[in-house]
Formats: C-alpha cells, sequence, structure tokens
C-alpha cells in the first residue's frame, strides 16, 4: 500500500485484542507522535469476552511516516505487545468486488445504478451468474458476464471456475445478490467475511427456502430481512443489517415478495457500503458495527 | 343484549363464512330495510381458504329494531343461508378482562395506568399472580389480588381455583401480562381467543424461556416482541400485533431488557385495545385486524 | 374501454359522494344482480366532511354485462341519483406514464429497474428533463428523452413544448422523479391528482429547496421523504405516502443524502404502485389510501 | 463528590473543546497513568465547527486517585492547556428530578411506574402541576406536591415559588411531563439543558399548540413525538430523541391522540434516561448523544 497524496484522505486502522489497560492510550500516543490528526474513534470492549475493538480514522495529511514504516513500526512497538490483530486501510482504495446472481434482478440492478451513479468507491469487474437471465444488464456497463449453472453432480468443478475467475479479477469482496444456490464449505473458506449474502426473513426465523412462504403460513405481522456474511451454516453467519417492514392479513405471499424485494436491496447495499468503509468487525459469529 | 340509547352508542357485527357472491349485499340490505346508517365497513376474503371475513358498524340512533328481534331475523335469513358464524357488539360494552402477572411491573403499570386514565371500556375485576410482590398495585386501586403460587404439583389443583375466580367474576377477556408459568392446555381451551399473551420475542424466532439471552447469542440487531392469543402450543397461536427495536453490538442483555420492555407494554395494550374494539377475527391460527 | 377476456381479470370501481344510508347497499346489489363476484371492498366515511369513499373490485370472469351497458346503467341508476363521481377501471389497463427528470439518477433508475422486472402494469413511452445527464439511460431501453432545459424567462414557452409531447404520448400519469425546477401552477392544472412529487422532506416541515440542510442545521434525529400530487402550493398537495430513517449527530448533510436517496426511491414507487393499483382518492387536499 | 467503594461503579468524564491534535492521547494517557480501566469512549468531531466531544468511563476499582486530586490534577494539566469544557460523575450518584405536570397523565404515570420498578437511578422528591387532578398519584407513593395554578397575570409570582420549591429540594433535573404551560425565558434561564420537555410532534413541523389537530389538517400519514431541551425559543430547543408512528386516513384526531400518547411517554422516557446516563452534550442548539 502506497499513502497517496490526495489532501481529503484518511488512514482507517481496525484492532481488536483481548481487553486491557491502556491500549487507548497505547495507540493514540502512536498516532499523536507522528502528528496524525483523529477524526473518529470508536471503541468497543465486549464485556463477556473481554475482547477489544477499535476503529480509528485520521487525516493522511500531516501524518510524518510512510506506510511501511508506519506497518514495521506499529506492528513492533504495539501490535505485538498487545497481541493485537489489526489491518490498515485508506480512503483511497478502491476495492474490488465481484456479484454472485441468478434470476432475480432487483438487488443487482440496485448495486449497478449505485455504481454507476459513483455512490461508492469500488470496482466491479466480474458478475458470475447460474443462469444467462441478466448478462445484457452487465455487459451494458463493460462488467464481464460469467454464465456457469450448477448442479449437485458439477458443483464442486464450477466453483473451481469460479475461483479461478475470483483470483484473476483480484476479488477481495463477494456479494451475493439473491443468488439461489448453496455454496460449498470450502468455497466459502476462501473469503471469510468476505462474502455477504442477503436472507429475505427475519433471521434467525425462517432459514433456508422459501421464507415467504413460511412467514405468511405463520402468519407474522411484519417480515425481515438479512444481511450477512456467509459461513458454513446455512443462514447462521455474523449479522450485519436487518430491516422489517409491516404486513397485514390482506397481503399474500406475493405482496410479501413485493414489499421484501425493496427492504432486500436496500439493506444488501447498506452492508455494502459498510464493509466498504471497513466499518466491520467480526469476532464470535457477531458483528461489532462501526458507525 | 339490550341496546342502550346512547346516541353516540353504534352496533359491531363480526362474520366469518366460506366466500360466495352475495354476502355483502345481503347484509347491507338488511341493515339499511331497518335504517341503519353505516359508519364502517370492513371485509376480506381469503384467496386461499375461500372464507369471508366482515366486521361492519352502524350507528345505534335510528336503527329500527331491537335486539332480540335483530338476532333472531339475522340469523333466520342471513346467517343460517349463507352458514355464517357471526356475534353481535355494542360500542356501549364493558367487558370484563382479567389480569395474569408475575414479578415483572411494566406490562400491568401500563395496563393499570390506562384503565384509570379511562383509555379503554372495560371493566378489571381481578388480577392473579402466582407471586404476592404486585398486590399493592391491585389493591391501591380496589381489583381483587389473588396470589396462587403454582408448582408442577398443585398445577392442576390450582388451575381450578384460578377457573373459579374467572367464572365468579363473569370474566370475558384474560391478558398475560409477563405471566411466568405455563398454562395447561385444559385450561387454554376454557378461553379460546380469549387470552392474549406477550411473548418477548419475533416470533417464531426465539419462542419459550429466555428469548433476549437467545437473541444477543445470535447476534441479531433488532429484537422484537409478540403478542398472541394464547393456544395450545408454546408461543404458537394466532399472531396480533408484532413490533421491534434496533440493537446494536454494544448492547448487552441488559439493554435488551430495557428496550424490550418498552415495547412489550406497548404492544401488549395495543392488542388488548383492538380485542376490546372488536376488530379481531381468528381462522386457521391466523388473525384477520380490522383497522 | 372494452372488458378483455383475461379470467384472472377484475374489474375496480371508485366513487366518492356525500355520505347517506343505502349507499353500499346500492352499490353491492348492483353488482350482485349483474353476477360479479366481489373480492375487495373497502369504503371510509370522513365523518368531519360527511362525505363517503369505496372502492369495490369484483372479477371480470362471469360478470354478465358489457363495459358500455354497465356504465350507462351504473350512472342512470346509482351515480346519479346518490350523486356520485366515481370511475371505472379494469386491472388489465396499461396506464401510460411519463417520468420528469433532472440530474439525479436514483429515483429513475429505480423506476427503470422495476420497469424492466415487469413489477408495474405499465408503459413508459416519455422522459423529459432539464439536463442532457440522463438521455443513454432513458435510450438503452427505448424510451424517448426530450431535453427541454427551463429558465425563468423561457418556462412557458418550454412548458408548451412539454404539453404538446405528453398529449401526443397520451400520457395519464406524470411522475416527478427528483425534478428540480418549479412547475408553473398552469401546467398543473392539467393534470390535477396525476402528478406524483416526491419531496425529500418530512412534509410540512422543511419545504422547498435543500431540506435536508435546513434538517441537519435544526438538529433532528430523524429525516423523512414524502411523495404527494403537486398542486399549485409548493410541496403542499395531498400526501401520498411518507417514511423516515434515524440520522445520529455524527451524521453530516451527506450522510442525510445518502441515507435519503433510499428512502427517496422506495417511497416515491410505493406510491406510483398505489396510483396504478387505483388505490388513491382524493378529497380537500387529502388522500384516500386503499389497502 | 467522593469516590465511594462500589466495585462495580465507574467514572464518567464529559468534555467538550476546539479541536487539536493529540486530545485523546493526552486524556488517555491521564487516565492511564493513574491505573484506570476505561470500559467506553466515544468521541466525535464536529466538521463544521472544529469542535471536539468525548465521553470516556473507566471503572473506579483500582483507580489511584481520590476525586479532588483528580479535579484539581486535571483541570490543571489537561482541561486549562487544551481550554475544555468538561464534568465528572460517578455511576453511583442518584440525580434529583422534579416533575411538571399538568391533568394528562399518561406521562407521569409512566414515569412513576420506571420509579418505583427501579428502572433508574434517581431521586424524585417533587412534583409540580398548575391543577390538583394528579395529586393523589404523587401522594401514594411519597412524593411532594404542589399545586401552582399559573396566569398570565400571577406568572412571575408564581415561578418564583416554583424556583424556591425547586432549590429547596435541590433539584438538578425538570421533566415537563406534558406541562400546558408557556415557561418564562426567566425560568428557563435557571436550568439551560437540564429542563426536559416532550412535543407531541415531529419538530420542525407543528410546534405550538395543538399539534394533533394540525397534523391532522395537514392530512399526514405518520405522525411523531419531540423531546428537547427547553430554550427561550417555543420548542426550539437542542432535539434529545424523536419517535414517529403512521397514521392513515381514518384516523380521526382522537387516534391521533390515541397512538402519540405511547410514543410521549416511552420518548420522553428515553430521554430522561440518557441523561441520567451522562449521555447528552449540547453544542450550537444540537445534541451529542452517546450510546
Amino acid at each position: 500500500m502506497v499513502f497517496e497524496n490526495n489532501k481529503h484522505a484518511s488512514i482507517v486502522l481496525l484492532i481488536t485484542c483481548s481487553d486491557r489497560k491502556g491500549l487507548i492510550a497505547a495507540v493514540t500516543v502512536f498516532i499523536r507522535e507522528r502528528n496524525g490528526n483523529i477524526i473518529n474513534l470508536e471503541q468497543y470492549v465486549d464485556p463477556n469476552e473481554n475482547q477489544f475493538f477499535m476503529r480509528v480514522e485520521w487525516n493522511l495529511s500531516g501524518f510524518e511516516i510512510g506506510v511501511d514504516l508506519f506497518e514495521k513500526r506499529f506492528q513492533e512497538d504495539i501490535a505485538i505487545p498487545f497481541e493485537m490483530t489489526w489491518s490498515l486501510h485508506t480512503s483511497d482504495e478502491r476495492p474490488r468486488m465481484a456479484i454472485f446472481v441468478s434470476k432475480y434482478s432487483h438487488c443487482l440492478f440496485d448495486i449497478l445504478s449505485r455504481y454507476q451513479a459513483g455512490e461508492w468507491r469500488v470496482d466491479i469487474p466480474l458478475i458470475i451468474s447460474n443462469h444467462p437471465d441478466l448478462e445484457s444488464a452487465a455487459k451494458n456497463i463493460g462488467i464481464d458476464f460469467h454464465c456457469i449453472p450448477v448442479t449437485n453432480k458439477n458443483k464442486a468443478e464450477q466453483e473451481k471456475k469460479e475461483l479461478a475467475l475470483l483470483n484473476e479479477h483480484n476479488i477481495e469482496l463477494i456479494v451475493l445478490a439473491r443468488y439461489m444456490q448453496i455454496i460449498s464449505d470450502d468455497f466459502i473458506q476462501h473469503y471469510p467475511n468476505r462474502m455477504i449474502n442477503i436472507h429475505h426473513s427475519f433471521l434467525p426465523a425462517f432459514p433456508g427456502a422459501k421464507p415467504y412462504h413460511s412467514a405468511y403460513e405463520r402468519g407474522v405481522k411484519i417480515i425481515g430481512v438479512t444481511t450477512h456474511y456467509a459461513t458454513a451454516e446455512l443462514d447462521g453467519g455474523p449479522i450485519i443489517e436487518q430491516d422489517v417492514v409491516s404486513v397485514s392479513h390482506a397481503d399474500q405471499v406475493e405482496d410479501f415478495v413485493r414489499k421484501g424485494r425493496d427492504l432486500e436491496k436496500v439493506v444488501l447495499s447498506r452492508a455494502i457500503w459498510r464493509h466498504l468503509k471497513r466499518k466491520i468487525l467480526v469476532f464470535n459469529n457477531r458483528t461489532i458495527l462501526f458507525d
């Protein structure tokens, strides 16, 4: 990583470690001594796990140390003594994101609309689908589209192709935009906390297939959607965001689908935004969300 | 039932039957012919069950038929031919309601506050608890309070006492205001769709004990509460109302409890209000809620 | 209008008139006598204005009267005696809708996504903008795009061009999808209750320009958006839908814009959907919304 | 202030000053050097005002300095050099709160229910009303109740009596629980940012009298409530919390009142809770709310 000369750019440092006295002092003094001006600091201590989490952001402008040196010195002086897990990012980054999609277009179209409007700092070089239906939407804006149909029989082989494409495009983040296909544990382990799924229920209610049908059957008065990082347990990964909408007895399954669709696309995009802003840490299958 | 001479009073007719042509015409013509002025009519046809539901309300003033005659004629002319299940109510009624409570005071205090302020048209002659803690709150406003501790061993016997008290006080509606005791199927069958429970989760997620703890464990970002009519299946009865509140990673179980408490009392009271206003029908373990 | 032979099609009748006894009976008997099976009936009586509103929908299949005859007979037998204002629609209709847009793309892209996905029964033959920026989005899916820049000086002349285009395309409904240009009263009067605007505040708070800036200045904790039918009074027309999202002290104006954008597009589309479903009546600058 | 020997007690330090480099480092090092274990730190920099805000909380247990010395040393070593405004609190405090009320009971009853249940760490020695109606509610739980009727003519004189009572009871925080009487600027200046009001509208919409009536007139689809610190400008003070509830065309003013009542009491209590937890700072008529 090279710190660019963007006056408005900032550096984000994400840290987690066991809690102990002096953590915040140590980090903020380290930044202060290199003339960093902190513009945002959020921390959280999980009292049950005695685990410390912090996101601190400071102006790149005026910061008196190159990134290589920063990484070396921070690692030696702070991270090793405190046994920290940490990562460093700059607001100038453009993470590379791939989208997996099937036939439903609403989440994909919503993401592409934001992409075209420049809402996010991201590159989207690759869309993978198990159906050909949405190819033209991808091609229209110059994104590589690969149709890779998956059956129980060919899944291992097809996932290899997918992984090759992801590697080739240097993908950091995968978004499952209503991708209707269960992904193997093996595949998932290549993208730990880097594969965002949208599930169309208020988890843990109604995991798995056809949650709107199940919600209708149960006669609920509110339906919801959940974004989470995909893990080996189906719809059991760390939850990022959830949101809900009211339904009435008069709403049929197709009304649940219609109302839910608007939630799905908005909540999925909120989770993507938060991931791209480096505002999520994961610990013990739970997310810490920074504002 | 005698129609009183209250100028502003109204009559509410609740109907359900298999759907067929001419239902609304038949009922509204019947009311029209007796000079009734309809002030509200809501109907719903369940397209899957082909079942018809209606709530129609008209002014008592000017209505040209006594209630006994109404019931006889409506039954013969309309209800029998259309095979309707129906009930008749007037806005002048004061249903008699009992409250079951344990140690948590927030739902009880909220109900009693509304009762004292005259928010609802209801009489509350009886509070039953398995603990003595809240006795003085009941006595202060002149409501009979009976402490009936329940163990697995004495449950059948104690429930008999409770049923006797309910009969003695001529109770129509029971409210379980965070009553922490499982009620027997036998008891429940005495009050079908007349026993409102508040469960402190967003059902069907987290039924049973300690839902806030389970929600915390799962790392959800929204918690909820559910009111439903108690049935033999624990937390499985027809849902009346649900509502939710956001939580963050920084909220501990005690914060879930604090935030949930406010929801519980408000949502329980909303369900009571709706029941008292005769705005609920139940069919196939689902509620039809009229506005 | 010709009733088509679509088995699943239905007829929607919208009625308003002064309230009096026998209205519902008269209409439902009229439908019953022609063998109509009502699948939905909603009515409302405004108690302050003594005004009656009804939306009734029945299956086209089996209905024993052609539309011309229906209109003639209903007008003579029911509408004239009761002094009704009414309109008749079928679920087979494809209303023709035009979009006015400026530079912000999010509402337009959202509408076009739904249009392409077939979410709504509508035709969109025309997009008018005072800027050229979004032309390619329109052209890509074959919609006529006309760039008509407007200044205070040329407004009358340009609006004439716009009206000519609208007439030429036989437009029934206009959607102002963040169109940043005040429309003349004269123009608005051509489309009474047929021009839907989205305003990015929780009206009546913050009408006019830069509502997010004003909301930030005031230090509100919730921001909102409002859809309404455009009237001569700026942001004063009958409100269709509103929705809100929480903000915190840490949210800057650009965060208000980001959060508000998602609300704007979803709430605008909800209002369009409701209009297209013939679920809105307007009276005294207020909307009656049917479910 | 004396730091008590409560093992679970914590110290809260609230700070605001102009932003500059090294603020967080200076404060956290100061705490670290006295062996303080920070359990929560939240900070915010207002980028427009270049103003820094911080709430930091650490365990009292093990903290190696008495409070008098802390105050002296912190003032000299940190606060003066950085030109800070600051305050120190412990979780063991019991702030003294007075309630002003008129005839509506719902907010008062809600506060007293929480008080009796021990939800908050607070003492409520005094209730003042301009009407006698709610006296018994206060007396029942042993709170002094003073009925002080106010007219335009006697306002100055009556407010003097009120101030005397507030001083006598050593009141720190005043809650206006639907107190229907405009308070003089002079009075308000005695309790800057220490007098919480609940206004029954979504401010800045509908300030002043009868907001539910105005909301009905305007035909809004959502109503709201707002808590704020009272200032000289009526309903213009810094907003603490807001919340909303949906209404429909069928809801009359009395329905707005019914729905709003539930919001009012819950949102007012949330603001009180947050104030008592020392989670609010005020700057330029805006609140910074810590989680």
